[in-house]
């Protein structure tokens, strides 16, 4: 059963290669609505993706037990994408199956007052992941280079230095023990609109419609111009970008999950040493 | 199936009352192996908590909801209870099963010496959840009353002080739009001894472990006189206490579901209307 339901470890890793955004990155290339690295389809793609859960909650436990005992490590997971791309979706059916006091969520919306005061990166800096945590941003620092290149929101000279300000504080980051990864969810316009118009249709779904959507719509080529600059210009080693295609909702999420796994397991946690005299403290309790 | 695996609203309803923390609430009449407004056992339990998940997400999603229409309300659960009482367990399999996104979860520790340089409430009001959240306390201002009060880490004076200070922040915390409930898990003292015990039993348990923990079973008469003084003195009809039997995990988690399920029921949520002319939205997507 495994072998038809779950892709092995082995695909795990594959899958990432398939995914990363490396040096001849063409996001034109990738297919809205392919699957790379995983042959079955959405019921095996939901079994897998429940398959994985166990596996990467017990890493995330091993994270959190690890800073506990003292490490500084952390993970920090940027979630970027067109409006209904499912980061919302990455956040319920991936993060959702982990402990949620081991995961630290912010979702950054436009910035307010006291933070356009700021270099666009303050805000980020204080929503950074404590020693411990999976970090997630459903967007982020990101934005500061894709609306506001394509909306104008701030001048084109400002945008083009946000590159290298970016690579820099994500190089901090790294060096400080935390590991991270972005993720772009890939949708394709046509499922963009079918996504849009099922919010139109359901009276339980009219709070997650925003007119200002179909605004941004008019300028999806310069959107997907955008990333595939931010996105060559800012997948490096120590903070990759994976393109995940998206149009299916239940290989992105897999994807992610994978993708997430596959960092915790490059860190090769384990569980921290006691720090105590083990047997002196089964006496201690016996007695009390 | 269901009336012998799911108890129905109406039990729901029964339960919560059974729990209350009334007028002559005494714990010491508390069986922490008991299983108030439940008759099954755990296999039903666990079942009954998986049928309940879908209820109280969907509650949660309409409180997210309301909230981006405008709406100021917003839920506050604050846990207590002993070590080991497993308050992280309800973190986890019950708030767990609801969209993080519309989770905030806070673990109280000792306080910072930033902390510690303000009112006791100080680092409280910086954790109340915002407008459309589940704020989910781990600890919280009860530990000014309880382990002050039993390890006599503020004066017993300001200790008296703070009853009446908590009873005027959690009405204002409920004038603001935010209804709060609080749980004490309750266990018997046995119990944590074997909790304690396979902490020490399982390597990948050793991080959990801390000797404080037994040094504090040496107060245990005075913290269970001192939770019975602060749930008396601070169970309000605004903000009500509720002495969960917690020996049982799978009992406790249900009993929790319940309340909150309960609460969020009480507030008659519905889905906001559209603020825009759904048609003509319509017509502009289908256009775009």
């Amino acid at each position: 059963m495994a072998s038809t339901t779950a892709p092995s470890v082995a695909s795990m890793t594959e899958m990432r290669r398939l995914l990363l955004a490396g040096p001849d990155f063409s996001l034109a290339s990738v297919d809205p609505d392919s699957t790379p690295g995983f042959d079955g389809g959405k019921a095996q793609g939901k079994a897998a993706l429940a398959d994985g859960a166990e596996a990467l909650s017990s890493l995330q436990e091993k994270l959190f037990a690890e800073s506990r005992a003292g490490s500084e490590i952390a993970v920090l997971l940027v979630l970027q994408g067109m409006d209904t791309s499912g980061k919302g979706g990455i956040v319920r059916h991936v993060m959702g199956l982990v402990d949620p006091q081991g995961v630290q969520h912010h979702a950054f919306k436009a910035p307010t007052d006291e933070e356009q005061q700021h270099d666009f990166l303050w805000r980020v800096r204080r929503q950074l992941p404590a020693a411990g945590l999976i970090g997630v941003f459903d967007r982020s620092h990101y934005e500061d280079v894709l609306i506001h290149r394509v909306r104008g929101l701030s001048p084109a000279a400002e945008v083009e230095q946000r590159y290298a300000a970016i690579q820099e504080f994500e190089g901090e980051v790294t060096a400080s023990g935390t590991r991270v990864l972005k993720v772009m969810l890939h949708i394709g316009k046509d499922e963009q609109k079918a996504r849009l118009a099922e919010r139109l249709d359901r009276k339980d779904k009219y709070w997650k419609y925003n007119p200002g959507d179909v605004d941004e719509r008019a300028y999806w080529d310069q959107y997907q111009e955008a990333y595939q600059v931010a996105i060559e210009r800012t997948s490096t080693a120590d903070a990759p970008w994976y393109a995940v295609p998206a149009d299916r909702k239940w290989y992105a999420r897999l994807a992610v999950q994978h993708l997430l796994t596959a960092t915790l397991e490059d860190m090769q946690l384990s569980w921290p040493r006691a720090a105590f005299d083990v047997e002196a403290e089964k006496r201690r309790l016996a007695a009390s």
